[in-house]
């Protein structure tokens, strides 16, 4: 029963929802001995600190004495740049790394114009599973389980894909590999959009009149509600993902103007046989979701 | 405790998600003593009998031969009329009755238009709570609780409002007067229109090549999922929706598509300080309906 821990140590870089899942997925999993954390904001310091989830937490990589098994990058996108700069300094020794991006082509041009050290072996990863919280306190390890994880590899001649495959894998995920710039664009389609989407409605509905507002979070029960639980999450992680991802996501936002307008005129023009097939096709898409066991569940009932 | 009921009989026209969940609140909550259901889809029959939630179930309101305390109307819209006449014909002593359409102004010119039975005492009603599932097997009676119910009468002079009234509130609910016309603004802002967004997501999204297809519902957990949930519900229920509250969709749509405009403006320009403040605003925004008690629950795991 006395399984062996794979790394002595690990860091993670930004302990909001997801670092902080992955600090707990590292110890539930026995993946790494010691855990320490970096991050910049006081507040998130004390919380993880409050949580007990690391064995240390730095807000300054250059205050750490050691060296690291593996590094997890969980950042928003517009601080990358910079934390693959001091990694770049910092690293002595071989050094697995992995990342969360939501976008992979900016990832990897950041870090192939600012890291030259030969000891990191950088696998550009994403895991979609998430939640519209943000912060250390949110995490969990479960929010991994049976959820993909999509790798980008840098070179698909790079020898370590395997070995950082196999931690999030043992995280509960499945992984796949994929090129980068296709990654960018399904992403666009199954994230960037719908959230976009989301901002938009939310802020739509909230720029009417006062009553009209009032009534509108009043009644957010009937369909707005989920709209607002997208529009949760953490605005500047989001906005830099418009900023990283801006080709594919104007195309498919681009798309997704032109279907709504043939919705438009099909109200418009009373045509509701034309609305009733394209609602049944949504409908089945909606049950192979569910049947891939990918839906998630929603309780329509309040916890408290 | 031998709480008495308040009526003896109850009918409810249409035995869906809605129909069947106010069946289960009428008994736990010892409204009616007996419940009837019509339906005239077999399948939906068979169910009702099967989960033994209603007293007797007919495919035509010729087959009962009692009169009823109080009828519930939870079918389409566009069965509306049709159920109008036949109840018109039908009543031939004191009964109240009400419904769960998601328009009002057409309910009310609807009922107009036919009935003009003076036994019938009927008050328009939206209760504001649902799933995206259909059929009588997903109903279940806490489903009204902590919701709120939009109460549109025909005269505000109608005697009987606060009978009716009282009968939404046993079953949990809020009670909240409206001008029809008004509630048809605001549910086109709170759910006509995100339901169109999220069919319209979805349509887009599974028409891209298939191979992308294929990816968008494999990693639909990004987010897309939750469009995808929305868009599992009933197709014909929706497609009246829009044919009866056409001009407030429009109207709303058209500032929707407004406002997503200067998003993608936003994005193509790299104005991130735009993107930023707007997404901050939404995500107070729901941060208030968290406060009031009208998010739901969503867990990002599966059940099974």
């Amino acid at each position: 029963m006395n399984k062996h821990y794979s790394y002595s140590s690990a860091l993670i870089v930004g302990m909001g929802l997801i670092g902080s899942s992955i600090a707990r997925s590292l110890k539930e999993n026995k993946i790494a001995e010691k855990v320490y954390a970096l991050d910049n904001n006081e507040d998130i310091i004390n919380t993880t600190n409050e949580l007990k989830i690391v064995d240390d937490i730095k807000n300054n990589l250059n205050k750490f004495t050691i060296q690291f098994d593996i590094i997890f990058i969980c950042t928003p996108l517009s601080a990358y740049k910079n934390i693959f700069d001091q990694l770049n300094n910092y690293v002595k020794q071989y050094t697995l790394m992995t990342d969360v991006g939501s976008t992979k082509v900016s990832v990897i041009e950041d870090y192939k114009s600012i890291v030259d050290n030969k000891h990191i072996a950088f696998l550009p990863a994403h895991p979609i599973a998430g939640l519209e919280k943000s912060g250390p306190e949110f995490g969990f390890a479960k929010l991994f389980g049976n959820r993909y994880c999509i790798l980008t590899p840098i070179s698909n001649e790079d020898k370590f894909i395997e070995k950082i495959a196999s931690v999030w894998k043992s995280f509960g995920m499945t992984t796949e590999i994929m090129e980068a710039s296709r990654h960018d664009r399904v992403l666009a389609m199954t994230s960037h959009i719908p959230q976009l989407i989301a901002y938009s409605v939310v802020g739509t509905a909230t720029d009417l009149e006062t009553q009209m507002k009032d009534e509108v979070i009043k009644y957010s029960a009937a369909g707005f509600r989920d709209f607002t639980r997208l529009a949760g999450s953490d605005p500047v992680m989001w906005r830099d993902i418009y900023a990283k991802n801006k080709e594919a996501v104007l195309e498919m936002l681009g798309r997704f103007s032109e279907d709504l307008l043939t919705f438009q005129k099909a109200i418009r023009n009373n045509d509701i046989q034309f609305l009733e097939e394209k609602f049944s096709k949504s409908k089945d898409i909606r049950k192979i979701i569910e049947e891939i066991g990918q839906a998630g569940s929603f309780d329509p009932t309040e916890k408290n």
